[in-house]
C-alpha cells in the first residue's frame, strides 16, 4: 500500500482567483503556516532540491510537501522516503494550480501539524507564473542546462519569485556558455528584489546559503 | 535595422481549434509545404538543433523557421545567423500555439518560396500539446538534463510526436542517472510508432540519423 494519498482536484468554479489567492494566504498566516509555491521548468531539480533541503531541517522544522503533476506519482514516493507527509496532487490536465485547487490539496492533506509546507507546481515557466496559488512565497528554479536566457523568454515568472535558485551548478564547467553575471543581471532587471542563490541539489555546493535563506523568510 | 519581423498574432476567435487546425493541414499540404511543429521544454535545444540542421540541408532543402515565444527575439536572430528566413512571433503571453495564431504567423511570413517551415513552439511539455497547430508533423526534443522520467509525467506530449529526439546526449557522463532504455521503454509504451533518435545538437553526436529521418519524413 502506499502510504500517500493521491487526489484528483477539480478546477476551480471561482471567477477572481486573485481575490480567492488572497483570501487564503490570508488564512495561512493566521495558522502561521509558511506556504512555498516552488515552480520550475520540467527536470530542473525540484524533487531532489526538496529531498535535500527536508534532509536537512526536518529535525528543526515540521515539513510537508504537496506534489502536482498532470500524471504519475513518482514525486510523492520520493518525498516519502525522506521521512515526511506528502501528497500527490493529479491536475486533471491542466498546466498549472490556482487558489482553490491548492486549497483542495491543503484541505486533504492537512497542515495543523506543519511549519512549513511546500507546493511543487507542475514543471512549467509559463502558466504557474499567471495563477497565484496564494503561497505565502514564490521560489523558482532555474538550471544551469537550461542557459542563462531564461528571464529573457520567460520574464513574468522571473518577476513573481522572491527567491530564484541557480541548480545544477556543477555542470557549468559543462554548460560553458552559461554565465553567471548575465543570469544575475537578466533577472535583477526584472525583479531587483530577486534573491539569486546557486546550488546543486546533486553536490550539496552552495547549499548552505538556500538553508539559511529559508530559514529566514520562513516567518515572514 | 533587424532582418526579421517580429508580429503580434491575436488569439483564436475559432471555437472549434481542431477543425482549424485540419483545414490548414490540408492547405500546406495542398501546396507541399511541410511544417513541423517542434516543441520542448524550455532550454532543451530547440533553436541549436535547428541551426545545425539548418546547417546540414540548405543547400538541398529551403527551409524558414518561425519563431514563437512569449516575449524577446533571441531565437530569431540566432536563426537568421545561418542565412535562412525566419519570423519571430510574439504569443501575447499565451503559453502555446493554436492553428488561427500559426496560420496568423504563416501569413505574414509567406511559404512559397520553402518546402519545409519549422515552427519552434513555446517551450512548455504541457499546452502546446494540447493544441493543434496545423502542422503536418509533431516533433519534440527531451534533453539528458531533464531526465529519463518525463514520459511518466507529461504522456500527452510524448503521445503526440512522430519522433522524439533526445538532445544533449554528450552530456550522459555527467547525468549518469539517466537511462537510455528506460526512457525508451516509457516512450514507446505511450507511443509505439514514436522514432527515437539521440543526438547532441551541439557536438553532432548521432545527427546523420536525424537528418536522415527528416529526410525521409518530409515527403509525408
Amino acid at each position: 500500500m502506499k502510504n500517500y494519498k493521491i487526489i484528483e482536484v477539480k478546477r476551480s468554479i471561482f471567477e477572481d482567483n486573485d481575490a480567492d489567492a488572497n483570501l487564503l494566504r490570508e488564512e495561512l498566516r493566521a495558522k502561521n503556516t509558511c506556504l512555498i509555491n516552488l515552480m520550475s521548468s520540467p527536470g530542473a531539480g525540484k524533487t531532489t532540491l526538496l529531498r535535500r533541503t527536508i534532509l536537512q531541517l526536518k529535525d528543526e522544522i515540521k515539513i510537508g510537501v504537496m506534489e502536482a503533476d498532470i500524471d504519475g506519482d513518482i514525486d510523492a514516493a520520493r518525498i516519502i522516503e525522506t521521512g515526511v507527509r506528502a501528497i500527490q496532487i493529479h491536475t486533471g490536465g491542466m498546466c498549472h494550480l490556482d487558489a482553490d485547487m491548492t486549497r483542495q490539496g491543503l484541505r486533504e492533506f492537512g497542515t495543523d501539524d506543519l511549519d512549513l509546507v511546500f507546493l511543487e507546481n507542475v514543471g512549467n515557466l509559463v502558466c504557474p507564473a499567471e495563477f497565484d496559488t496564494g503561497a505565502t512565497m514564490n521560489v523558482m528554479i532555474l538550471s544551469v542546462p537550461e542557459g542563462d536566457d531564461k528571464p529573457l523568454k520567460y520574464p513574468l515568472m522571473f518577476s513573481i519569485c522572491r527567491c530564484v535558485i541557480i541548480n545544477k551548478c556543477d555542470t557549468l564547467s559543462v554548460f560553458d556558455d552559461f554565465s553567471k553575471e548575465a543570469v544575475e543581471e537578466r533577472i535583477h532587471k526584472l525583479n531587483p528584489q530577486a534573491d539569486i542563490i546557486f546550488v546543486s541539489a546533486k553536490t550539496g555546493e552552495g547549499f548552505d546559503k538556500w538553508i539559511e535563506w529559508l530559514k529566514t523568510h520562513i516567518i515572514d
